[in-house]
């Protein structure tokens, strides 16, 4: 592979400065107007084609998305910050994300590199020892903070689109970059998935920074995301004074309350580990008034996609026959899904390979050692495997003390070279690789 | 009124004895075969007409029966404790309970008085101190013992009916004496009064011996008896190997917990007492296996018909919807149940003057003083009172220590000779007195 | 009784100006600055007495004074919307309400009336059939608003103030009115209680506006209030990653569901009613965390203050256990409450007295003819008993289609010159019927 | 190996003889008189020393036994089908079990086996085409069937003590033949290891028969049993009259269904499986009566003991949690239990040796390919490898069709002989083996 992949010192300030920009101006999942504001500018910058707003997600089948009202104040914080209006209008309600795209018009296969660029829901430390308050790139929206690296990853997909772009004459084929929205939450996978841009897919790669205290670790092929459904539940009673004439009423927050533990009590699956998890309830209306309405939010998992179904089908029985207990009505809304995707053994080597000799690299694994979360970057997994492609899914180790999903969590800026590089080297040796194959030969 | 309704010494020697027989041979409710069979026998014997087995019940409607097999052995422990076999086939599957008639042949209106005759489940205590067990006449039908006084009601039915026969001269049209079985449990008058027996009742009365140490204490109009519905739920789920493969279970102690918990989480009623009880569960088959069956025994009460029945009602959508959340089938009997009925206004004068000077009176109310159970004697009043007769609900306190339903519970034998004077009393002046009220003359 | 206890045109004016400013600026419980210091000025103009601020209260014992915050912003407003400034510094942290005290310096009892001042957590209506939003004077203080009739009863207080001033010749002894602040929540009474302001109260009158369309209807001895005790629960739990590691978790929803279940299944009381409600509930951080904090408002309360007390000791007993099933913390904090307790009897013709002949009313009854809820005075009435005064407590009916606690109440200002004459008229012929009483002669 | 360790026509007749002799006196756990008589008298007339009663398990520690009216009828009915009345009297009160030892007073290691002996609490089938019932040997003692395949177990033991005696003088060291009762509820192994008999062996193997339809398949290193807890929870409450006044109870079944749905809802352990169940649930007096008692089974699983160990530790707080809710007494009683050991990983080879070749083995493998249940023999492993000895857990496949633990389950008897020729070639092939290891040699 050629040494032009190690990006130059000038690349490198420029993965910090776009890392701390999106840092500083964090939008939590289908808000991202004007982190995809900046990215395709960017890209257009590059000459690269960008896709997005209804284009990329289809006009409907986006999962999760926030109110018209959430959306409105987003827009508007997104032109305030310095977004582009006619690129915020055109993402509209809620269609954010970008595709980049470079051809070569020279045959060869398509290799498609996602990052996603959502914040979380956190307050940011204002602690003097949290870099990004010290520093003065904290997050200035409230109540949003990127605090698993996305605004690492979205960075690094930029850093590869102007990297691949000055190797232009030595790619062949095509390549994509996908800066995914709303990857927290699992919801903004699967209308890019259904709007057609795998489809096309030979070898497809998503990254994520670790921070697992072990810099250079990487994991080519991690394989123990849990498949899961977020779902959403509404009970909507009657209220009544509770003093005057409690009979009345028809409690939401009792049916809850009901469903919440018959949920719990869901059966442990033998085939493989399961999850249930009411994370939140909000019910009632005052004290002494019979609850009228309880809202929960909740998630199941399952160590495959079939216990994941298993755990959401009784879940959906333990909720409606909840509700039937208490006579109220209930609404259960997915609001985000992933299943389990292997990622495809025979694209390993090679992902290895891509990330030899990188300097920072310590140690390669073909598997991560722990358990974790959930990922919806497994729909596009899905979909290359599907339709003959090979897909993967990259862990890059950094040296953090604060783990993903807290206020002080950190992005260790060193590791983005690294993911840069082995992308890029992965475009590059994409076609001799799916050459080199028995079955494709 | 005649001198002539007081009792004789024999007819006192022969309540006492008559009570402890039925004390010591208790049968509880639908398997009162032995009781019935002795009761004929002495109302035979008086010339009265007697009415039981199937014409007294119709042949479908009663509520609570038991199993064939419970049945068929109370059969044949009746007959070997002396009971005439025929009588006993004719009672066949449970019809139990004896209508006596006496028909005058003159004009005048129709009197009638109940009297319940069913044993309780208890294991009656074998204290030294405790009369039936130190003089002889304890149960020796294990499980089964008259904790409720029923025994006495059955001797005083037969006395009143000794001492009416004595009297048949000086009275005028015609007098029922019913036996009703199966009290317990509100599961008896139902089917009586469907067939009708009630139908042509001018005055009618049901009496309750009171174990509140108040001996003489006469209520009139007890008014205080809840609305109630007992009923039985099976839940059926599917059983599996808690260990194995737990999920392929269908648990129905789970759903039985539920339930419980919404059950006692029906709201209070604004517009007077109410109750709940889930009184046994029984559930599951073995400790590592899910559980697939439970049974639950279950009764609601309210102040009035109506409070009951918005427990009643509330309470099925809580299995229906407890079943639901678990997948699980279920079913609801109803087993027993009784209204809120209250005593005729303008019988409780007549009835007061019935007891009025008895040997052993001490005081006449018209209301009881604190709270009560349930009765479905007020199936009885309602139906007299709906076809416009009067009905009323009388009471005898008893010197006792111990209260209704313990396994020490006696009758005080001295309570006997006051109802059996009262009730004569109000058979022979009831035309006079029917004929006083200014709507009926 | 003197014909100048009619209020006159310019004072009924004056009723509906004071009721419809205290409409506009609605405070709640504690937060009641602008309204006081409003009171304050209106009694200092007419020479009287006025206590305030920590000496109403004593520095501790209130119950369910909000939190530093809130109640900076609530003097901020309070401020702006024309408060005096060293007024509401007085009542710094919550001491509001205040206490007039008019002195004749002649001999004679005390008569003490009681109005309460704090709004409702609820958003008016803005419907344009509703006359505050029509006339313009709906709340301008979001999520504040009068919604049972405080406001009215804050200007009784002050048109009965200007009234008894311009009578003052014709009073003996002392005439107190306090302005309560916080009786929605039962909580404002107590310290007023506490610091002995009722000690000498000889003839004490709280007075309700009441919504039930009977305009005149005046009841005199509002008995009907349920004991109740109103209190917050926390539940304080270990979070984890619902996926990663929930076994490192303590879930406090889960403790809080299983506290709402056994809240709910504390039994029925057989010596009288009795309620429980869980009105909201609030727990969890996010969906996929397991639940660390979950916060409960709840209430108990019963037809006496023995059946609330059982409630109240069952309540305390089931959330310590909830917490013990799942090892989280909990504290339970009470918030308010109130007994039951009856007016006094012998007051009962004078009030009625009082009231008759008053332009306007229409009715007058002893006592009210359905379910009521709770109210904090009951503590001052008790106070007052127990050191031998006299106490009742006084229903207005209005010609009001909405109802208390709606956000289309409304009071219907006719009321308010009854309430005030009616209360002058009291404070007139206590010396004369009080000298009446056989006891007291 | 010599040939000689082939079970003959004789030893092959006796192995069914035995088993269908234990197949139809079946006994439950800690009642195996009979069935530990008639092994005694085997192994006796074969020169073994036989060790019973109390010397086999220590006077106290052993697990889950039965009260002393089910043991008394036990020993009668022991005696009653043919047991002898001394050795019956030697197993008082439930030490079942037997100890088999031959001593070749050759220097070399103990190699011990274990065989348990105890039958499951089921109705066998009376099906014409369930063998048993064909051919006049189902269990003739009511509720008590070899649905798990022991009979066949301790047929297999006595088998190789025959076959042993006869290659005594090829034999060095000696040979220990456990018959362990209560292996149900995983009650029978403690007070077997505590007592010391398991410390000096040096090779340990248990042997199963598996249902799995497989015949001759052998699985010499069952490694996936769950550690597990069995216990027994009582809550005593007290009993009130539901309708007449419920508060005075205190309801042991509301506690109980708590307890069922706060255990159901411990949480999934990140580190592996686990389970929880509560088979039974029984509660209550009667309809109309709070109930005063309930008493639950349960069991915790975890994929290893600490994982078991973390769901017991959170059963016993939700169930004392649950009591102190509704103020009810309760005691936790662990009945039963096992942990998770591994096989000896250097003994594998050696026991597939063993196998090698036998007649009837199919398939020989290290590994089980399914969920298993739970084992105490686990116990006894884990005491040999503390002690520096080898220890493994064997699997014989059976052509079976129907579960175990179910009415119509069978013993393949073609099975026994391949267990019994295995073990002997353990037995004398020990020593060589044991020279063979690096770290013994």
């Amino acid at each position: 592979m050629s040494a032009t992949t190690t990006p130059d010192a000038d690349l490198r300030q420029s993965l910090v400065a776009w890392r701390r920009d999106f840092h500083r101006f964090a939008e939590p999942g289908w808000t991202e107007f004007r982190t995809s504001a900046a990215i395709i500018s960017v890209l257009r910058g590059l000459g690269w084609r960008t896709v997005y707003g209804p284009e990329l997600h289809g006009a409907s089948g986006r999962l999760g998305v926030p109110g018209p009202e959430v959306l409105a104040a987003a827009r508007e914080r997104a032109i305030a910050q310095g977004a582009d209006a006619e690129l915020v209008a055109a993402m509209g309600e809620g269609f954010t994300g970008v595709l980049g795209v470079l051809e070569t018009g020279r045959p060869g296969p398509t290799v498609c590199f996602r990052f996603d660029i959502d914040s979380n829901d956190l307050i940011e430390s204002a602690a003097p020892d949290h870099r990004p308050a010290a520093q003065g790139f904290a997050s200035v929206n409230a109540g949003a903070m990127h605090g698993c690296g996305h605004d690492g990853h979205a960075a690094m997909g930029l850093g590869l689109a102007r990297l691949l772009t000055g190797l232009r004459d030595e790619l062949n084929g095509s390549v994509k970059i996908i800066f995914q929205p709303a990857e927290e939450g699992l919801r903004g996978a699967h209308s890019l998935v259904a709007a057609g841009w795998l489809d096309d897919v030979d070898v497809f790669a998503a990254t994520h920074l670790v921070a697992d205290g072990r810099p250079g670790h990487v994991v080519t092929g991690a394989d123990t995301y849990l498949a899961s459904t977020k779902f959403d539940v509404e009970f909507a009673g009657v209220g009544a004074h509770a003093g005057g004439d409690p009979e009345k009423g028809r409690n939401a927050l009792l049916a809850a309350a009901q469903a919440v533990l018959g949920l719990h009590a869901i059966p442990r699956h033998s085939a493989g580990a399961s999850r249930i998890n009411v994370g939140t309830l909000t019910a009632g209306e005052g004290r002494n008034v019979v609850p009228r309405a309880a809202h929960l939010r909740a998630e199941t998992r399952g160590q495959d996609s079939a216990i994941n179904d298993f755990m959401f089908a009784r879940a959906q029985e333990v909720v409606a026959g909840a509700a039937a207990m208490y006579g109220v009505e209930h609404s259960l809304t997915v609001v985000g899904r992933a299943d389990r995707e292997d990622p495809s053994p025979e694209l390993l080597p090679f992902a290895a390979a891509c990330f030899q000799d990188l300097p920072g690299v310590t140690v390669i694994s073909e598997r991560p050692d722990g358990p974790s979360g959930s990922e919806d970057a497994t729909a596009m997994m899905r979909r290359v495997k599907e339709r003959g492609g090979l897909a993967t899914y990259v862990h890059i180790g950094m040296a953090t003390e604060w783990g993903h999903h807290t206020e002080r969590f950190d992005v260790d800026e060193d590791a983005l070279a690294i993911g840069v590089e082995a992308a890029a080297r992965m475009a590059l040796g994409a076609p001799e690789f799916l050459a080199s194959l028995p079955e494709r030969s």
